[in-house]
């Protein structure tokens, strides 16, 4: 039997993850990988969440095994406001709801917010689960280059006004402030002000997803565009899945109530709600102060990691290869100075047992081949030394 | 600030559910409940689990506490390939997909079938979650009358024909063929094979919910409809919500694998997967047989409450009062004599110290508003009878 005659326009526009499509390759054992962008298991702070998820089930099986309501748990999301208050957001429990990972947020978001054939902004280059979920709904995105301080911002009004008198919708843009996946670029302070002055004289909302904020190595980045906003222009997505755990899947997005309040309504019939238990655990972590109390040494475990990918590369890569040099999060950003492309290069590194993600996937537009992505999140600092000198000797 | 010119269309076609709209006046403390349609906690194994939990955190904490594919836990698929084959379907993990619970399910086949404006059949009433999945990706829903024995045939072919005349696109048709929710209705086998020549004729792909089917009380419902499939024309969707516990969000779809690979996309960037640990604790429960062990006791739990609850209907209802007699599930459904609307009635009923659900939002057109849906599973038998014998001064 035949079945795209009965699948609607998304069937077209859904694509496979790349990254997802080279899980085979890339997580071939005993390879050196610099491919995932995954916080470190490492990291986990497993004891403790395994003593707190059989006492919950215990004590509380009839409520943290049974349907809960779709907003979330009412604890966690106080807990969320005042977290939210110490990143300078001000906001309160009914602009907030909890979402199954920071991806759900973006896709409920993309269903409230993006019509088939909208255009998106979005940074060159950006998060793909971000990307692909505004694309799937029927989004159309448009890139942005970036600088060292983040996106470039002078050609942007002029490319909102010629779309618009091309009869294009243009509502949003899509950022990603702190050390960015995949650029590990951090937006500067004035920059963060000028956006949100230019989405007012625009009309524009801004997606401002913000999963490393906390993962900073040294000083705190800026504070959030969120934080900055007087209009209610942004909607923020925060994230446990860096500073806590992914698979325990529990995010959380802030936003203007209606806007909350009617992503409520398509959460609702996306999934009633998230995992009741994912939710308490995450909820009683917090009320034990597991989450920020790990923060210091969390920090500290990941910039010593960036440290070493970053010696590595001052050491072995060739002159005129660049990259970024990021202050937190999981990823370093690498553009070599030949035309190379990273995606054919990826078989025969890997054959050298190191593994990257290409970096053309991640733009929207205009795809530089001759970049990729480095995490240094999952490989020991021996390890990552090692990795680097050999894949230095392919650029 | 105005937020409404940022909207999509969908949020348009979002509607609240009213049943979640109810719920503080259903959930009053002391009232006896026929509302909620969910299990009851005195069947959860919380012990087991709560051991299950800590074990798999502490010993796989690497990988439960991680991100994972979104295809979802390969153990669990396994399982439930044998399962599909004691039910009488013979399928391959090709054909499965985890989701967090089946209303990710029918969210996901939503989107990836109806095109806004599509026509979908659904029974008269329905799920109110699943009918309104369908509809908040713009499909419009049709109803179709049930008699005793299931979804009435004789008018579907005149309708399909008659709305494809006017040019209005009819793909799919939406049933719960066991004990269904609202109405406790299970579809005869000669209905199943009629309802499946029926789509072959049309050319219709049918979405069978089945989150009760192992509910039943003596004897088991027909087969699936998805076992009388030669075609490949059923999507089936099976839960663990109802068997085990619906806080662990698990459920899973069964399609072809052309339909599968496209609901995976979609589910990628919907939340790129599923809870990692509620996933490892249902398949370790399977694993240990925790499943399957329980179902005769789960039976015989809510076949004494339905047996309360039909008695105390025989005693206490008005004559002329009708309702459903199920022989599996969780829900009668009562049609009064008058013509009372019983969403009007129902603060009198709380007044009185009993809940239940109107049956008007069960009907996505032609409802029957002095209908209303009975839930035997959360009151022990004694308050069964005092809350049907209160209920029926209202009738």
């Amino acid at each position: 039997m035949e079945y795209t005659k009965f699948f609607s326009n998304v069937a077209d526009w859904v694509k496979p993850n790349p990254i997802r499509r080279l899980s085979t390759l890339i997580n071939r054992p005993g390879i050196i990988s610099f491919a995932g962008g995954v916080p470190s298991p490492e990291t986990f702070p497993s004891e403790k969440i395994a003593e707190i998820a059989q006492r919950l089930i215990q004590e509380r099986g009839a409520e943290v095994l049974q349907y809960g309501v779709t907003r979330g748990n009412r604890q966690l999301i106080e807990y969320i406001v005042e977290q939210m208050q110490t990143r300078g957001v001000k906001t309160s429990p009914e602009e907030i709801i909890l979402t199954s990972g920071s991806q759900q947020g973006l896709d409920l978001l993309a269903r409230l917010l993006a019509e088939p054939g909208d255009i998106v902004l979005a940074e060159l280059p950006s998060y793909i689960g971000g990307t692909y979920a505004l694309n799937n709904v029927g989004g159309t995105l448009t890139g942005l280059s970036m600088s060292e301080d983040g996106l470039d911002l002078d050609a942007i009004t002029e490319k909102v006004l010629k779309m618009r008198d091309l009869g294009c919708q243009v509502k949003l843009i899509y950022t990603i402030p702190n050390f960015q996946n995949p650029s590990g670029i951090t937006m500067s302070l004035e920059k963060r002000k000028s956006l949100l002055a230019l989405a007012s004289e625009l009309d524009l909302l801004i997606l401002e997803d913000d999963p490393y904020g906390e993962l900073y190595f040294d000083t705190p980045p800026p504070p959030p565009i969120k934080s900055l906003d007087t209009e209610g222009r942004v909607i923020y997505l925060g994230s446990f899945s860096k500073v806590l755990t992914p698979g325990l899947r529990t995010a959380w997005v802030v936003a203007p109530s209606e806007i909350v309040a009617k992503v409520e309504l398509i959460k609702e019939s996306a999934d009633l709600c998230s995992s009741m238990l994912d939710q308490a655990i995450v909820a009683e972590c917090a009320r034990q102060n597991l989450v920020q109390s790990r923060l210091a040494k969390l920090r500290e475990f990941y910039k010593i990691r960036c440290q070493a990918m970053l010696s590595a590369l001052e050491k072995f890569a060739p002159s005129g290869t660049n990259w970024t040099k990021p202050t937190g999060g999981l990823f370093v950003w690498v553009e070599l100075a030949s035309q190379i492309d990273t995606t054919d290069m990826l078989s025969q590194a890997v054959e050298q047992g190191v593994a990257y993600i290409p970096g053309a996937p991640f733009y929207v537009s205009d795809a530089k081949v001759n970049t990729l992505r480095l995490a240094f999140s999952k490989e020991t600092p021996e390890r990552i030394t090692i990795g680097i000198e050999k894949l230095c000797k392919m650029f």
